[in-house]
């Protein structure tokens, strides 16, 4: 090896060793006579010492020669440090120069190589391996990799088996955009990239493999969001023989183990809440629970006292503030605008504050008595010093806006901690929804998933047809969905009801997914699964918003990987093997 | 759960206890007034018992009525066997029943879901979910995941860590074809699926992660071989800061874990070979030691003595089969017409027979005397019995020839045991070669290893261009390839000049490989890597010559997925919205 140690593991029992270390110059000082390098490696830094009279004169002019980032190879002797710097677990040592060479000069960076850095977005993904050497970003791949390892452990534990599945595979109209690939020896066709595996995991219960995950990449063309990314990881499971209760707890305490592994935290166990209950109580099907601020349900409390908006409105509902009476005209104003923002689409905000002396004091004190308010006060059990945050309108839509607004509130209110976790399921999601544009039903969770067995009448009906509940979960941390799965369909002719109601012919369904359909004839158990999005969960245990920084080579918003300058066009050559032609509009 | 136990965990102890099990249909057997079924899952099988009189009789009507491969549901008490299977793990217990429940019926499988099936290989292939059903494939995928765990094991063990690398990159022109996926957001533009994570690893370790690894998906668009797939896996591995040694008891390390984990084998310490002697003794880079049958050189022995064949050839070279001088006349012939495929090339084969009193018999008796055939006795240290087989011509075809021919005498020897195994290293590779057809150079292992620092001053004439050695190194075991790799270049000027050397021009390297070529100027180590190749690894682990039935779900030879039947044609729309457009000759 060029090293006996790393720079991150010498201490002071090691004082009188000769080492040799490998590594980047972090920083050099020079002064009265001294000179000192950090030298860095993924372990940590290490301090290297030369000193006037003391260490050989050339060695000193070599040393006062590095730049930041020069790779070099040292070799020296550990010496105690006479001041020694507690907050560095090598600061009791440095090591006396006996030998300096460069391995490696380094142009300067573009940007400072520290956790803070002057470094802009563009540049940082430019030269993303300069940044990836900055010890936050290091650290987010290294949780990544113990999060995976962990994983793999509690599976392989619970005799689950890793099977790869395919990457080049068929596409399908369903569900979100495919990359497709061409095929050289099948010319006119193409594979696509599977948007999960989900009919492979399926079969592989069919064939009886009983309990199956991957950590496994897949592939979605949509349009991207700074949380987006074309290619992510996911933590895709299934298993046999199983309902929906087994499966909760089966992964359940994957989280917990996860959580002890990699953040030694206990999160207990996780509480189950409806969907319609997430949605009546946080107006969100993945509700962010470290803080209760319930939505207050307002119809009978404030309908026909003569506010117009309320009268009209087919909901009125609010939430309460705790503790935030002492908000200012100002900032009331900006809720009001955060609520009116397109995006969120609320006409318009209603308040009221508890006085001290119990009072309420609303922005509607013309249409409301003091009794009145008293009575809203009560909904709310509100106590003096509370601030009563209200929205009306089209029931859902108003829901979702007052969702933003108890967000918004926790944010403010700072009770959205990214150190504390609650996580919880959210359960008996519906079996479809109905989407206006499309004018047909959509599949929830996606055209596999199994509808409660007790509600499977519903479905011969138009009008209760949005009714039947499906057996689909979805794990929630902190207002992140991490996780979803549900129980499957294993019977031939429910999937095959299942693709008319999504508006499949007969034909259209046997063409796309004959195998799997006939593979439910061939003697199919009982199964299902969960998925859970493993950038998104490491980008949680790293309590980060974005995914982007637990990815070690990302995209952009656009696609692109600007570091390697891809997509690119290729040969004339190539397409011409490939049968195909690019037809670029207005080229 | 719908099932208290798994079909192979049931013993004599747990006589009594009454349990559920969820299984298929092995096979039923009624007889003398007993029904017997065999409930199959992955753990084992079981065998459930419906006896006349004791069992209620609907029950036994219901179990008359199972097929093979239905899925079903069973509740009972485990009951001593009357006659004890010894060769079944559960074979001292069945289970009497007192609930049946299908819980999905089956079709007759098309081919027979047992060890030893009736199905053909395509028949097996549409129906794949079903040969997975069969104990061996299912073995295959099982042995497959340990190896998984145990490579991850060790290499955390070693501080490696693994990091995902993108799938979505570039095209670049240097090694097999591209498969592509045409950028939707950026059109007339592509993505291109990695051959290998190569540079990306590089740049890890330029981004100071030290030890990576990555069990990765990697995608070759070539013309297929029985044991090759368009995507295949790799344990993809890169090292900071070392040198050669350092690789090869790195990966000895993990390889002789794996043999002890996976086959409870001690491999003990790899020899190295150098490619010169490789070439030399067993005219073949990935020499199958588990026998010796050595190349002799007879140049010196065999010319000068008038026989035509010899006295023009640039080698003559044989070897020799110990004990085989029995062969008969027709068994030489065969011998001869396999030297003489136009595969292997050889115009003829020379055999040399050493008798019991010490005389050698040879097909070339009337061009040499008794006295030189002892030379060759001698040059061959052959004894009574041996058969000696000799082939002359152009030294390097007559090498691979002869190759062939070792090989095909270890066979017939029986000295090629799959349970056998035999690994070693082949080191010194050259860096270059020259492909006649294409007027020049390229790299032996690929354009980002590192020459030899002895040798780097070789490159600089034409003449000795061919004669450098790189710093690369493959892992051979059984005569297969299993794993391959090298200390790469880390600075600029070599990495350019190494691009040169395989003809390209100094904008094509900016233009494909910019990337890296800047990333060695801000501070890159030393490195150097290995990749295996799994999905082989695992064949040899499992003593199978192709790799396909280590792939749950494998391509056939024009890369179609006939279960799914992929690739497939997509819509006029979404290749609108890709920007292409598909160019079929005669379509």
């Amino acid at each position: 090896m060029l090293r006996t140690h790393t720079c991150g593991e010498l201490r002071p029992e090691h004082v009188g060793l000769t080492v040799t270390l490998c590594g980047w110059v972090q920083r050099t000082r020079d002064k009265g006579g001294i000179s000192w390098v950090d030298l860095r490696d993924r372990y940590g830094l290490t301090q290297l010492t030369l000193e006037e009279g003391v260490e050989a004169e050339e060695m000193r002019a070599a040393a006062r020669e590095l730049g930041r980032e020069f790779v070099v190879q040292v070799t020296g002797k550990v010496a105690e440090r006479y001041s020694k710097n507690d907050k560095m677990p090598t600061g009791g040592i440095e090591i006396r120069v006996e030998k300096l060479e460069v391995l490696n000069p380094a142009k300067l960076p573009p940007f400072l190589i520290e956790d803070e850095t002057d470094g802009g977005d563009d540049l940082r993904m430019k030269y993303r391996y300069l940044d990836l050497r900055r010890s936050p970003v290091r650290q987010n791949l290294m949780l990544r990799h113990r999060v995976a390892q962990a994983t793999r452990r509690f599976l392989d534990g619970q005799k689950f088996i890793e099977v790869e599945t395919p990457v080049l595979i068929k596409s399908t109209p369903e569900g979100a955009r495919d990359f497709v690939v061409p095929s050289r020896m099948n010319p006119g066709e193409f594979y696509a990239l599977p948007q999960s595996p989900q009919t492979f995991k399926q079969l592989l219960m069919v064939s009886g493999f009983d309990r199956y995950f991957q950590i496994v990449k897949c592939f979605r063309d949509e349009d991207l969001r700074a949380d987006r990314q074309p290619e992510f990881t996911q933590i895709d499971c299934e298993m046999a023989f199983v309902e929906q209760e087994d499966i909760l707890n089966t992964f359940e305490a994957l989280v917990q183990y996860l959580f002890k592994e990699v953040k030694d935290l206990e999160i207990g166990q996780l509480p189950r809440m409806t969907y319609a209950d997430a949605m009546r109580y946080y107006g969100n099907d993945k509700p962010d629970t470290r803080f209760e601020m319930k939505f207050v349900e307002l119809n009978d409390v404030v309908k026909g006292q003569g506010f117009p908006v309320f009268d009209n409105a087919g909901l009125v509902v609010g939430i309460n503030a705790h503790n935030s009476a002492m908000y200012t005209r100002k900032q009331l104003d900006e809720l009001t605008e955060f609520v009116k923002r397109p995006q969120i689409g609320a006409t318009g905000l209603v308040y009221a504050r508890v006085e001290q002396d119990g009072s309420v004091k609303s922005s509607v004190d013309k249409f409301y008595s003091q009794e009145a308010l008293q009575q809203w006060k009560a909904a709310f059990n509100a106590q003096p010093g509370d601030l009563l945050l209200i929205l009306a309108g089209e029931p859902n839509k108003t829901r979702k806006a007052l969702s933003e607004l108890r967000l918004e509130m926790g944010q403010r209110m700072g009770l959205r901690d990214k150190n504390t976790f609650s996580a919880l399921w959210v359960v008996d999601f519906p079996l479809l929804e109905f989407i206006e544009e499309e004018g047909r039903y959509f599949a929830m969770h996606h055209p596999f998933t199994s509808p409660k067995p007790e509600d499977i009448a519903l479905l011969d009906s138009p009008d209760t047809i949005g009714e039947v509940r499906a057996n689909a979960y979805d794990m929630v941390i902190n207002g992140v969905e991490v996780g979803g799965g549900s129980i499957r369909i294993h019977d031939r002719a429910v999937q095959a009801r299942m693709f008319e109601l999504l508006g499949f012919s007969a034909e259209e369904a046997q063409a796309q997914f004959g195998f799997l359909l006939d593979a439910f004839e061939y003697g199919a158990p009982p199964h299902g699964g969960i998925a859970f999005g493993f950038d998104r969960l490491c980008s949680l245990f790293g309590g980060a918003d974005s995914i982007r920084d637990f990815i070690a080579f990302p995209k952009n918003n656009s696609g692109r990987d600007v570091m390697i300058d891809s997509p690119s066009p290729i040969s004339e050559a190539q397409l011409k093997e490939l049968s195909i032609a690019t037809a670029v509009v207005g080229k």
